[in-house]
């Protein structure tokens, strides 16, 4: 029989980790026989918001965009899997009342942590003004009061993180626990 | 298993029985136990592309983002069903090849007979100049040269429409045939 789908939605400031962890994930889902769609900002920027912004309007419409397309996949038994900033509460909390089968995975990083890191080097663009909108310097962030999921991204290891939201997934019935691996007799030796 | 999706494409004016026919071959989808979305003009508009108008460079974002959606579903397993007028053929062809498992129906029906009917009256308002951009009046419509089903609306019952989707559906090997209906000898008669 089909299996429930859900949305796995990220959340959290550039360079927390979000993608990493979403594609992790999802390719562990995978292995284990789930279809799964990652919603990632920039493809869905290309393929359904061109022509938006970042201003608080075009950045919430591009993310009820992303919940519509999480909804329609997950109520058909897909895990959509949003990795987008979705910096402001009303908004996510809007795509949780819409689509229903809904967890939230808050990915938190200091800022000074992830403008220490800088992986892509846009923290130091946007503290020297070169970028506008930057979320967490000069666009706000709203963190989720009570996210289903919460990972500390910059203490936590990417394996470590991968397992928890595994584990939440298997304690709360999304997805089926692994049994663990045990050595099967021969046939004839029972 | 999971089935194959795919994508069901209608293209055809405004009135000639887009919608109806995509709602009855999706309770009849369904009914055989398959995942099915429609992917309604107007919802669509409402949920992906709100601002848009109705310039050939906004119909044309519109049914791409319509075409993205559909990839998303049909490549998960779920059949989704377009039934927005698509009045142009490089876009429809650009699904096409986006989607792959693409199957475009033309629902036809000459402009006379669709004003004749004017079911919502929108024919009339713009033979009157009321509505600008209206498909077929003062707006191009390119029909397809090789749809994989061709429907005449004017002529054909909307019962043998869903009849000639579900069976081209059937021997192309996209949904299972049925099985006629049988009277099975009860155990212990045979």
């Amino acid at each position: 029989m089909q299996e429930r789908g859900f949305t796995l939605w990220f959340t959290g400031l550039s360079g927390a980790g979000k993608s990493t962890l979403a594609n992790l994930v999802s390719e562990e889902l995978r292995r284990r026989g789930r279809c799964v769609e990652i919603l990632d900002g920039d493809e869905v920027r290309t393929n359904l918001s061109k022509g938006l912004g970042f201003s608080k309007e075009d950045r919430d419409t591009n993310i009820k965009r992303i919940g519509y397309v999480c909804k329609l996949l997950s109520r058909n038994g897909v895990v959509a899997i949003s990795a987008a900033i979705s910096p402001y509460r009303e908004i996510r909390d809007y795509n949780r009342q819409q689509i229903g089968n809904f967890i939230e995975v808050y990915v938190e990083c200091s800022i000074e942590e992830l403008t220490r890191r800088d992986v892509k080097g846009l923290y130091k663009k946007a503290l020297a003004g070169e970028i506008q909108n930057f979320t967490g310097i000069s666009d706000p962030y709203e963190p989720p009061p009570k996210p289903e999921i919460a990972l500390d991204s910059c203490r936590q290891s990417v394996e470590d993180s991968v397992r928890a939201i595994l584990g939440y997934l298997e304690r709360a019935g999304w997805i089926q626990a692994e049994a663990p691996a045990t050595v099967r007799p021969r046939s004839g030796t029972a």
